[in-house]
């Protein structure tokens, strides 16, 4: 464990850990400046952890030298405010314990990673692989669910098995499976809470709050972080109608993604992101990584227009 | 390309091109004595190309330090007798450059990769994938389609499109999609045949011949090589029937994968040929790479079995 | 419509409206003695509605005479008690027409149906079938979104369009897709509340009512109604803790599911579902359609045992 | 059996048996003139059966009363000619042998019909399924695999467990997976040939005669069924490369149903039969059923484009 004072390592991740996007410039390098930026708006926001090198930060996309520099600039201009937790995206067990290390090298207090990717594999060989990567690194583990990208689904019981036994640290849920997730609360409750559940469903925080989640992992955000931090306030204090009402405000940012046509799902959901953060002044340029094909005029034109129309535009400079 | 005196470097792979498996040590490390063995045993039976760090060759389980360890073995050991393609698999454009680069370093001719892995992309996206890689190397692209594993499939016309334009010199279509295939072969007959068309799909190589394929890339030739070519020889001379006998043979033995039960995907095709290889003499253990769960006594009896019922066990030691 | 007095039939159905299991006799038959004692222990329970022949009434596996028997029971033993919706699954809109007249001539104050089975239609067909189908009954048409047996996924925007125009009078919502639930909530509100949306989910109705659902149709009701009552009326008067509090009671109900090994989806659902009605005394067999599997002894035990540990079993009879 | 002379009549299809598309008359009622026609330049144009109300017949589309009439026109029309194969394409078994009933009323030879539908079943129910329904008809039983509309895949193993016990007598594959279709043609074979062995695929049709397939139903030979007779006669004689020539000159006429875009599957694939059809005489209009869109006016010139270049229109009146 990184620090001999941290007595539950497991419970550092709670309420708001956004995805961190990663700006780019022009060329596609590393917009190091505007990440710090965004770093410090979150951070100035309110959230509780910060998310490094998930899908919203388009990580699969980038080198293991790519991933070490943006993971150093955000635990720089993090400072140890928050902790921080990072994505080690790879095919398979050995090469997550590769990137993890290189990874945890820069200082981040935990890594969360997925099933294995393009793999066939059987529930007791994706046990085995958690356990793996567990016992090779010196963070404590997430294990990372979203079989819309891997293809395949962590069940509550495999889930279960890996936290109490002291595999994982937590899970980030992005599964879309309520059933599975509510089942997951229950029993992480009946058996002591040893793992931390994070939803990735920024659209029903308020819900999921309600449900049992321990925190969120809004990549809209990067886009208005103060609202999702006041919505958690709201659901720590019981404030259901207020939380919900936030929700439901946030929700209406979120529509900035149903506006380009056309697109992939990658560049509909980072683009949005990005156009909006540009727009709202957060980074410099919506530059996304190759391949993804950028917004046009008219979806940008769009997401500008929902901003403004929920008074999320800077002033014009006179 | 790697030499000024090829003038069609992308129709070298043709005929029978197995994917090499990739013996390891109990330990789990490379057996490199059981590789060279095996190569041998493949060119000896007179297969035409070798396909190394393919899904047979249990390519995404290693890192990238294996894979050159790997590579380099099939090099030496095939000692310019036959060409190599090799398998870049790994998330992303610019990842698969810098597995692709290691990998021609150690002398393959060709290399062949996927769509993106874990992202969402358009076909859009995924054919400025195809140009930046290719443009990235000095030997011939080739593009898989195996959506079993890549979970999206490459369409008959972004292939084509990539093939007139000259990115990939060849396809691996381990698709099943029989219609994308031939419309495939048609449309490259008609555009001047710029690719090699291979299938993967090792039981209909008889009748994959007939429709026009350029050859088949065999699993189940690291278990049984000469059949293979026999097959491929009917089918250029035009004896269908002759290939059709021959195929169905290589069925009875590839009915060796169907006796596992209860394991996952990769376990049962890789498990049941390697343990074919070794009870053929082939190579000296079966061990799977982690976290590849191995097959029981009782698939491995019954893979015996069928082996012995098709005369192809070594007479035992009097 | 089938009243004069109702100016809002569509509005009729709210709050708890279960799918009504279909007893049966060991023989097959419908056992209309049972159903009738269902249908009361329901509305005894409180519950504000009845979706006859549903899923979970193991509508699929009838003939339509028997889909007339059901829906007779259930409107007589019912005596307009509460409002009725009955399913007409069927494969096409012609076909649908001829069973939603059956149905409708039994009583029954609205009809529930699904996109098209089996044939391969666009967004803009499945329009127009819903439209046909309204234009040609005299009683509300619901939409049935449920993707895992119908194979496609009715969009917000979809379900959107047919109610802003009047086509349906609400969603009966199966989906599992929490953001696109939450869109059409939201979109529904901004269009003045035109259509009921009333969740299948029946493990996060205090989450969804949070959200802003119409109301639940929970299969679980058949076993213990009285605490969905309860769940919904707290839900009502904005006291969600204690909402949350009775769903995970019924949560814990609701294990029951998961007792049965290696049977289908539908006997591991229903036929929980029915083993617990027959241990509660609410039927008197656990007869599942043909050619549903039944559960083995050790899965009623466990069904039984979670019952017990729950104090929902009946006393014994001394 | 429908007649004491027939002894083996399981055997009766073989060969080329199109899926008799259904003409309809602009106001969407059956188009019996035109039926009796199509079927006429079927039966004159040499193919050995007829499958009646298969997926390219639209058969989901009609109801019973409408499938019956249609049956009757293709039975009276066909006079004995060749044998009659018909598809009853409902839910679950209780349903399907209702509408099985009528079907084999009219005369027809045999009956169709696939897993179930809307149901989650298992493999064990799925065979008792086909059991009842063979058991509740007195003509032959056929299972129909297409995944794509059913969502489930009927195995190999499951298929020769009802052959050997004399359920089926025939299978239509359109599931597309090849090694399933070989392994039950090599299990086929060593049983003693107990079923019939029909390909959906219509562009393959070379090569699944190589590998062993008793038949084809192909949706093409609506439009062109003189090229099919030719292509099965040659595989009959061995004729490998003529086969192949005539079925790569019916692939560039299969192009046409890829000139409609934006259009549903069904749209697509029956739309493009029946605009050829019409241009070619065969068929009054190209009305489909409801609710399936029209192909526009750019689609039937491409389609029209295609057959004039392969010579497969009329010559104009003078």
């Amino acid at each position: 464990m990184t620090s001999s004072l941290t007595t539950l390592p497991a419970r550092q991740f709670a309420g708001v850990v956004p995805p961190v996007a990663t700006p780019l410039l022009p060329d596609g390098g590393i917009d190091h400046s505007s990440l710090e930026r965004l770093v410090d708006y979150l951070i100035g926001a309110g959230v509780h952890g910060l998310f490094a090198l998930g899908s919203t930060g388009e990580t699969a996309y980038f080198t293991d030298d790519q991933r070490v520099e943006i993971a150093r600039t955000i635990v720089s201009a993090t400072a140890g405010r928050v902790p921080i937790i990072a994505g080690a995206i790879e095919l398979t067990s050995a090469r997550i314990l590769e990137t993890s290390r290189r990874l945890t090298a820069t200082g981040v207090d935990a890594v969360v990673t997925t099933a294995p990717l393009y793999t066939l594999n059987s529930p007791a060989e994706i046990t085995a692989h958690f356990r793996a990567i567990a016992a090779g690194i010196d963070v404590p583990l997430w294990a990372y669910d979203v079989p819309v990208r891997v293809h395949s689904k962590l069940s509550a019981d495999l889930l279960l098995g890996l936290a109490v036994d002291g595999v994982i640290a937590g899970v980030k849920d992005s599964s879309g499976d309520d059933v599975g997730f509510r089942r997951l609360v229950a029993a992480n409750a009946a058996a002591g809470h040893p793992v931390q559940l994070l939803t990735g469903h920024e659209v029903i925080v308020d819900a999921m709050a309600l449900v049992g989640a321990d925190g969120v992992v809004p990549g809209l955000a990067n886009v208005e972080a103060a609202g999702y931090v006041r919505l958690w306030d709201a659901t720590t204090r019981g404030d259901w109608e207020a939380a919900r009402d936030e929700q439901e405000r946030l929700n209406r940012v979120f529509e900035i993604v149903f506006q380009p046509t056309g697109l992939s799902g990658d560049a509909t959901g980072v683009g949005a992101f990005k156009a909006a953060m540009k727009a709202r002044g957060i980074i410099d340029h919506a530059t996304m990584a190759f391949p993804t094909q950028p917004l046009d005029e008219t979806a940008v034109d769009r997401i500008q227009n929902i901003l403004a129309s929920l008074d999320l535009l800077p002033d014009p400079v006179a």
